[in-house]
């Protein structure tokens, strides 16, 4: 998917809502285990009930791999499931050096190969340049590179002072601008930090953010909106846990369908107001 | 595997040879081509004939993932059939928010979950503290951290001189220290600067390290052994391409292994004159 056909999916559903696909085996409700692929099924009704008010979808690999080879299939159905018009994330911060992340990149772009095609995979960023252009290989394709993460472990390396007087995040984003510009690359940044957005957007103001932790994580829609936004919207504020399991019973998918509309319509608001 | 019977691995076998199964598909002899599972036969055949002069398998994760589930597979059936005397790697450079980091745990670890069970995973440090404790949940299994790695990249951001005055490696080495002993962790440092060794063994005097890149990426074995070498010997020395890929025809076992015995009896003469 383009940066132009993404910017068309936000405005025609008024959203900017990603919905992160961190399916648990053993979170899933009941009902569902007797099913062939529980972890399918589940995705399948959360995707037939949310599809209306989401414009990406971010499956957590991990879960997926941490099945073994049949969470891969359970990857491929979901995958090909989503709707078209969907962008899609692979959320498996990946990052090796040159032909193992070309191997990589093979694994969530190439359907030849692995079954997979997704639009975009995230990426690590501690061992440099030639560890992302890989992934710049497949025409089309998408690197959201780890800018500053809403973990607690953050501060440990990616808020280090650096002697040149920028913190390492910001050399981060600063650097790869070089790899990558606004139409194929973005960058994961912690909403738990909103008052750095705006420095954030100083250094990169027109690249697509991937914000994750709002709602479980603890960040404010609204800050990130206010201070994250531009022109093209320029955010996908991602959501699992408060969606996906906002009920553990057989009404899981309508009760996930509720709260990604309440997002969706919260969402309509900042982009009409902070666009 | 327990720190004391690795040490008792490689006093054993006078070797502190790791073997990379960078097994490519694309690469493997035509012949095998025609077997049930190319990549497994390939492997079987590898380790048949060097697992006398290995102390460690380090599969390469891309490599498998790249294929898909049979990939997956494949990876399962060789780590079943490497010997139970061999350390294992799985060299797959994950890290996440800590509950990801327990589901990328539990694929490499929880056999009962994902099929396999590595007693190490090599682990990229940019999250921090949360993202790499997970691992250790699993009892006697290890981290591998990323520390300097061989490549160019790592010129980006893993040289970058601190304000407080060390590299961001450095501290990498320093920090995560407080985070796993030396029975349960180990750093990736790229041989290809051999006399940044001296100084990170002044840092992690007693940590064995996983060395890539002596070989095809262009290091000295013996510099490694002179300033990387600690009384236990603390290094794990990889070669991937130079052995797996020494010839493409039926002979590439036997070709192998003579690699193999190469490298394993000039290690065993460093072990003498520099432990």
């Amino acid at each position: 998917m383009t940066r132009a056909e993404l910017a068309e999916q936000i405005n025609s559903k008024k959203s900017f809502l990603c919905l992160g696909l961190d399916t648990d085996i053993r979170k899933i409700p009941q009902h569902l285990l007797d099913t062939e692929d529980p972890v399918f099924e589940f995705n399948k009704q959360i995707i037939d009930q949310t599809a209306e008010f989401t414009v990406a979808y971010k499956p957590n690999i991990a879960f997926y791999e941490a099945m073994g080879p049949k969470g891969w299939v359970s990857l491929q159905k979901t995958l090909d499931y989503i709707p078209d018009n969907c962008f899609t994330i692979a959320d498996a911060k990946r990052g090796d050096i040159g032909n193992t992340s070309g191997l990589y990149a093979r694994t969530f772009f190439d359907k030849a190969s692995s079954g997979l095609s997704f639009d975009s995979v995230t990426v690590a960023p501690y061992m440099g340049r030639d560890s992302v252009e890989p992934f710049f290989e497949f025409e089309g394709k998408w690197v959201i590179l780890l800018g500053l993460t809403s973990n607690e472990g953050s501060q440990d390396f990616q808020n280090l002072d650096l002697a040149e007087g920028k913190k390492l995040y910001e050399k981060v984003l600063e650097r790869s601008q070089e790899w990558g510009g606004p139409d194929k690359m973005m960058y994961v940044v912690g909403a738990t930090k909103a008052e750095s957005l705006k420095s954030i957007r100083q250094i990169i103001p027109d690249h697509f953010l991937l914000v994750p932790g709002v709602g479980a994580q603890g960040g404010s829609l609204e800050e990130v909106s206010v201070y994250g936004m531009n022109k093209d919207c320029g955010l996908l504020v991602n959501s699992s846990r408060g969606i996906i399991y906002a009920s553990s019973g057989e009404d899981f998918a309508e009760k996930a369908r509720a709260e990604a509309q309440k997002l969706q319509l919260e969402m309509a608001q900042y982009l009409d107001k902070y666009r």
